[in-house]
């Protein structure tokens, strides 16, 4: 693939790492590639971030034509810059991009591009601790007729943000609402996919939660209203006794590249795992006779976030008397220790840059 | 409201009636009215129509927060320019924004705007029989950060698109394929909102569909996988011995405006409707016993559409012989006729511009 390159020639101002928060800076770069249906992708560029010119009639603002995806590029103790599993998250967009007729790029090209783009802006990577640059690889399409099927035209960008640390306060539980009314996908929908819809469908019941003091939704199935799917945007795993139960992923769950690598540093340890169906009457009934141990969500954004207080059907049920677990503390370092190269990767799920 | 109006110093030629195809072409001036949370709705203006200038950030790139309506305007044979029940499509898309945590205008603030759009451009109406200009008002987050919570600011926009005749070569009865894989929504998701991850769910098995030669996919429940809901993107009805039956609005369902109408004017007739649960294998024993009359969707394109035929399960059911029911003509006849100013308005369904 050969990547044209646009330098800007009005680099912006660095933001200071303490006032970063998450999604709001952007880097001096974006990478953009074209893709029709008679000539595949096209010329892929880097070039100066900068606004998108798109007709209103583009089928990305009416239709929903739009998967994404989410990993971060962190400066390691080293002074490396290193991606976390990005042949994952291109993997899994191609998956996206078919469950709603898009076309993705080839993985290895995605990586390809996504090193580049990095690499011109690794001044933009963050060097305090817990700070990273936060990658959001998209497509949308970009047909310009209001006709709703077969998608001719796409565009796919990678944008970078530099994020600051997502504990900046120490790493505090989170109070959990189980939603009982909006649900977010189901079985045959598109839950697996990272498509907009499915976060669309889950800003109401966000919105509520976090009006009632809630950090993240719990989202059960869509069919029985019964098993536990995720939590807000994160896969949540619990520990009840020894062993560590977590939703299999159903078609509506996200397969998520963190829960991926949690359950593989968990089966490393000897810890048994059980990825089932988990309904929220065993969860809240092991909650209640104290058999839940710990509970914490895994996500790009959090790595791992314990979970302290479940609320469901008017009861609320602390987790672990509200404190961060052993074991979700230990998940945490280790994988963290990985991503920020404290340790050595022996696993290879690091990409220098 | 005052709305400024900007006209254009570059008037677009009109493509010829004949070439018009649907949503392809748009006119001169777009309304556009901006929301923030703090301002409300502000800066209701008509301007020339053009791109949108928008950050790679933007929510709509990203998280599908996005919702639209589609209406038509006539040109009636009496001259007059004249809306189809616009007051109900901006009142649906109050609903569908509430659903997704968008704002939504003032539905008598909407129809305001929108018979302003239209008489600067009414010379865009086109003025052949089955001709329309189509409508497009909708909604998108217009935030430029990664965040997914809480929409602070949004862009209401309506297009016009003159429109070719949906039935240029005469209403021939459509195929459809009863999909049981894919799942469009469920009940407690976006179903009953004309939101784009609903459209985004179904693009890939409408693809499919016609690939195998049918127009339009059948929709199944998401919970039983049973119940029929919609077709393509209509509603649906059929006749069976008497009696009208058409899946009832379970919120699963869209809420058609034309579904609306067609049930009033059958119960005007005093035909016998029943808006209930229907099963898929309710119809197809009905199919095959013969008891299944006539089918057809309902929607603003193509305001009634016969089906001739339905494949489920690997068998193909005719319906009416594969012509156009009686009844589905004389209820096209009607509604069109209205719509057209062929007959005296005596619902007060449209709205002169």
């Amino acid at each position: 693939m050969q990547i044209s390159v646009t330098r800007t020639t009005a680099p912006k101002a660095k933001t200071p790492d303490n006032e970063l928060g998450f999604g709001r800076v952007f880097s001096d770069h974006m990478f953009l590639m074209d893709w029709n249906i008679d000539k595949g992708w096209y010329d892929p560029r880097i070039v100066p971030f900068g606004d998108f010119s798109l007709s209103p009639s583009c089928a990305v603002f009416h239709y929903g034509a739009e998967v994404f995806e989410g990993l971060k590029a962190y400066r390691t103790v080293t002074g490396e810059i290193r991606l976390f599993r990005p042949d994952k998250n291109f993997e899994r967009l191609v998956n996206s991009a078919e469950r709603v007729s898009l076309p993705a790029p080839d993985p290895a090209d995605a990586v390809e591009a996504l090193r580049a783009l990095v690499d011109i802006d690794r001044d933009w990577v963050p060097h305090s601790e817990g700070t990273s640059l936060y990658v959001r690889p998209f497509i949308i399409a970009t047909d310009v007729n209001l006709g709703v099927h077969g998608t001719k035209n796409a565009l796919f960008a990678i944008i970078l943000s530099p994020s600051g640390s997502y504990y900046k306060e120490g790493i505090n539980p989170v109070k959990i609402m189980i939603e009982t009314e909006d649900v977010r996908t189901v079985r045959g929908g598109t839950g697996y996919a990272k498509c907009g819809g499915n976060y669309a469908a889950s800003t109401r019941a966000g919105d509520k939660a976090s009006k009632m003091g809630f950090s993240q939704v719990l989202w059960l199935d869509g069919v029985e209203r019964k098993y536990i799917e995720e939590v807000g945007s994160m896969n949540v795993m619990f520990k009840l006794g020894d062993t560590v139960v977590t939703p299999k992923l159903t078609g509506s769950v996200l397969p998520g590249i963190t829960r991926m690598s949690i359950v593989e540093l968990l089966k490393d340890r000897g810890v048994k795992v059980e990825e089932r169906l988990f309904s929220v009457d065993e969860l809240v009934a092991a909650a209640a006779s104290g058999e839940l141990k710990e509970a914490w969500g895994t996500g790009t954004a959090a790595v791992v976030s314990p979970i302290g207080e479940l609320a469901y059907d008017g009861k609320e049920y602390i987790v672990n008397g509200g404190n961060i677990g052993e074991l979700t503390q230990s998940l945490y370092d280790e994988l963290t220790a990985i991503q920020w190269g404290k340790v050595e990767d022996k696993k290879g799920w690091t990409v220098k840059v």
